[in-house]
């Protein structure tokens, strides 16, 4: 766990809800290391588009993949500037007022100029990246990329230096008035995530033991708030 | 249920994965539905941003708020386009070959050009759809905003005409010579996502029992793929 401390520049200092950010790296990672899908945002000539993907970190870099025939990731691999979002939601928080209903949550959102990862080797490892931070222990088990799968992936990296982190925990933050005039109940109700059973594919040709890396998914807590 | 088609402008018309591409708005509006958190995305004068938030569904016009002083919002009042994805993740696909590795889920995203929300009725009534979707039952519940409250809440308007969708459901979509070679297992394994017990608030100056409208929630599912 390194404490460097995230970036300070201007777009990327929280200005609004100071409470709730975060300025450790570990933050960063903690949040980029329970989610499993990010929102990457850029610029094409005729407005902004933004893309759900899964992704991989591997140390202060985030990798995305996708089809060398997306037009985000060609355009993403061009130099534009991007931002990624990990948005964990934890819990919806019931006010006394309507104005302090909110939610719980965990949020990183990095600012980057993003660059396509062009040599086999780096690529390769990207993928083994993203893979297992997906679905850690596939990378061994199934069959690895040809050349060709690889050649039809394209991959992008984001640098980790420019990120803001904000978590929010707890019950509602009420007015003073409020908390002692209001007659009735305030609180909060926790999102909880879990893996459910493992599904055979329809087209398994012989009767297969689930293995170990995923049978030992089943049932446990999914990017749960650290305790 | 309204059956009319989504839009087929250039950019909301999926070209890749189209088996997973939905055509029927009553897709779209399930999948807002569904989820509670959308990605905003904007450009600002330094690159594109995302932001994460709550939202809300009334029709075909998706509402989003925040403080008046949120540079994001500040930004998309103003008629600059915007996009804006909802995504729930349902699982983790398996597949034969780490190539086929993927995920099953629900995706929206929508093109379009926030307008801001200025008039109170509006607002109140943007409000109302908010709070209802992410909490409901706590508009009559919970004491309504004050004309200051309001005013220091920015709303922002976002017509869905302009959308796409896709959903990915089932097993992975592996290559026949894996099919028929590979001697492992291949799967999915669904992600499910439950409301746990609801937690007073530590404020809270006299015991009062949860209400209905949060007892309700509890232990049911959250975002569930319709059967």
């Amino acid at each position: 766990v390194t404490t460097r401390a995230l970036s300070s520049t201007q777009r990327s200092t929280p200005r609004r809800g100071t409470n709730r950010a975060r300025f450790d790296r570990a933050d960063l990672h903690a949040v980029l290391d329970a989610g499993l899908v990010c929102h990457l945002a850029l610029t094409m000539p005729d407005g902004p588009i933004v893309v759900p993907t899964t992704y991989g970190r591997d140390g202060d870099t985030l990798y995305v993949h996708g089809s060398t025939g997306a037009a985000s990731l060609r355009a993403g691999a061009s130099g534009v500037p991007v931002c990624v979002a990990v948005t964990l939601l934890d819990g919806v928080v019931y006010g006394r007022s309507v104005f302090h209903n909110s939610v719980n949550y965990r949020s990183a959102i990095v600012h980057a100029t993003a660059t396509a990862v062009l040599d086999d080797a780096t690529k390769r490892h990207a993928l083994r990246v993203l893979v297992e931070h997906v679905a850690p222990g596939s990378w061994d088990y199934a069959r690895p990329p040809t050349a060709k799968e690889l050649a039809a992936t394209a991959v992008l990296a984001v640098d980790l230096a420019e990120a803001s982190v904000k978590v929010r925990t707890g019950g509602p933050g009420d007015e003073p008035d409020d908390i002692a005039d209001f007659p009735g109940w305030a609180g909060s109700l926790p999102l909880q995530r879990f893996w459910g059973q493992a599904r055979d594919a329809d087209d398994l040709r012989t009767q297969v033991a689930v293995p170990d890396h995923v049978r030992n998914r089943v049932s446990q807590p999914v990017s749960p708030v650290a305790r």
